[in-house]
């Protein structure tokens, strides 16, 4: 059952990355360039890097790792006091917009397995500008996805995303929020495996839409500044708070792979 | 005595301060901007700001402040776990240039007084075009400066320095190092102070003499996404290991003059 699973999520994030890389490419006049990585342990990953017109900087990664966790890290993951072995698949996408009205949008769903096996992941979008309504249809449509699974997920996801994204020492959120979950298996794995598809055909979807419907919209240079700014804040988001980062950096993961998140560009007054 | 040493280091970061802030204004067509801060404890500082032709963005700090340790902190600091009471004054310096064939350059030194007292600081470049010769100098120089205090100064602060400025996770130093020094304090703090105020008028002079020698030399495009690429690494460094700004942004600083090293503009590729 647990074989099944890894195996039919394993290939979803390898169908779903084919999904967004072709869309994305659709938009654009160049291509990924694509890198393939060995994991420490076993396995390994293929990250896509994307320089194009619309989206200045985007990444797109999956990997399917296995190994055994340190003493250290074996006491805060769940199942894993018992037997250090792991087991995970997952894919993570980044993409920061040349465009200041399109936010830079952010996603990844995983699977994980010790003595216990769940699901992770989640989508939130950063915009730079004035962007009120627009993060309303956002979150009204992210709702409505998550209740046709269960209507816990969207008010649970949301506030733990809230809580997750935001920058203490500055007393404000990375952007607009949107959903983050973990440690999903609450028995069937089955209909949660299918909610983690729902998420990653939401995102794809909203990429694709959200770039033809600004993709054209005139900014100037102090948006592009604003922009700069915020990224500046993504970035010290990602540096000093974000836990995929800190366990990426600690222990020794693929550097490109987990700085693929930092923005082309930056800036701070 | 302790009060007296406190008094004079106080009053010579107060007049190296003036010292900086009118060379730099010197080379420059517009002027520092200051703004006071007010520490959670005692004090505060004076924070300047000058956005010039020649310094794209450069910051000076100055403050003195006391207050209490928490418990956790008191552990880790010299002679505060007998009493948490401390008091500190230093003066702070980053400068990042518009011109890549000049490093950013970063001053700071201290002095500390809990249950005992110590002088702590040091100064370091970060070029990001070839410098080899130049970093060469810069080293003899400080060299010498150091050795007319004790030769045993210059070997242990510079490797401190190496060990310190390392940004693990790349394993590449973030520039061409320096001296890093802490808990100065063997016994006879005025010579101790004489050496800080000579780190201090070294810095001085340094910054004054490249900024005349290198101001005029050109640079290309590709020199400056070479600066970009390099001050990403400077954010890197400063967000995931530098001391002075975890415990900053952990104890609630000022978020402004914890985060003015921070460059202008930065890249990822």
């Amino acid at each position: 059952m647990v074989g099944q699973v890894r195996h039919n999520a394993e290939e979803w994030f390898k169908e779903l990355r084919g999904k967004l890389v072709s869309t994305l490419e659709g938009h654009e006049s160049v291509q990924f360039k694509e890198k393939k990585w060995n994991h420490a342990g076993k396995g390994g990953g293929l990250m896509s890097i994307i320089k194009g017109d619309l989206i200045e900087k985007g990444g797109v990664n999956i990997s399917t790792v296995s190994g055994k966790f340190s003493d250290k890290m074996k006491e805060r993951i769940p199942g894993a006091k018992e037997d250090p072995s792991y087991w995970a698949t997952g894919i993570s996408v980044v993409l920061h917009p040349n465009n200041p009205n399109i936010p830079s949008m952010h996603f990844n769903t995983r699977y994980l397995s010790t003595t216990q096996t769940w699901f992770g992941g989640g989508i939130d979008i950063t915009p730079c500008l004035e962007f009120e309504k627009e993060a309303q249809n956002f979150h009204n449509n992210l709702k409505s996805m998550c209740d046709k699974h269960d209507n816990d997920y969207y008010p649970k996801f949301k506030k733990w995303c809230d809580e997750y994204f935001f920058i203490k020492h500055r007393n404000e959120p990375r952007g607009v929020g949107g959903i983050f979950f973990d440690y999903l298996n609450e028995g069937d794995s089955l209909s949660e495996f299918q909610f983690v598809k729902d998420v990653g055909l939401f995102f794809h979807d909203y990429v694709d839409n959200i770039l033809k419907k600004n993709k054209d919209k005139t900014w100037d240079d102090n948006d592009k500044k604003k922009q700069f700014i915020k990224r500046g804040r993504y970035v010290e988001f990602n540096l000093l708070y974000d836990r995929g980062t800190k366990f990426g950096l600690e222990t020794g993961g693929n550097v490109d792979a987990i700085l693929m998140s930092m923005p082309p560009q930056a800036s701070w007054k």
